[in-house]
């Protein structure tokens, strides 16, 4: 069956890479949960190696959407990456799609 | 805040990226909805270049995901999708872990 007629724009095109990738994904709602987490948390949480989380944060980070804050636990540098308000919001707009998405999914014929 | 005990496996490191990705989330959501399509409706839809749509559908095709198959509409080629049964499989394991997802952010604290 080829269809023919034009259909709505497609909900999935709407979503944000930076957000939507699963590693991403998975940081900022784990972030938007606890507000603020240091690394070894984020990396056990998420079982990411020290590049990967790295990496991801970088991307997040570029974008706003993370801040990256170094300080002291004790005598120990630690390094924890925190939600920001643009965070919150590029995520609440990625939910309100995979919503649209899932909605679609189940309501097909 | 930081949240030191461990945290359950979080559903996002489930997802399997050949599915997850945006544009073959909904290359997979279209063609699940529609059966099979053709390039043309495909690019139309989700307005896409040939090039990224033929990229897109050789990673989902080497997964096993979708069929693609060449014939004539008239004396004119034609070439089309299809989403497999081990699509469908993969589609319905990807909507699972994005309603777990949904679930655990619309009852975070």
């Amino acid at each position: 069956m080829t269809v023919e007629e034009p259909a709505p724009v497609h909900p999935a095109l709407d979503l944000d890479d930076a957000v939507h990738q699963k590693t991403r994904l998975a940081l900022l709602t784990v972030l938007d949960e606890a507000g603020r987490a240091d690394f070894p948390y984020l990396r056990k949480v998420l079982n990411l190696t020290d590049g990967n989380l790295g990496r991801h944060l970088d991307v997040l980070a570029q974008q706003g959407l993370v801040e990256i804050t170094k300080g002291y636990a004790g005598r120990r540098p630690r390094t924890w990456a925190a939600i920001t308000p643009k965070g919150e919001q590029a995520l609440a707009a990625e939910m309100r799609l995979l919503a649209a998405l899932l909605e679609r999914f189940n309501n097909r014929g």
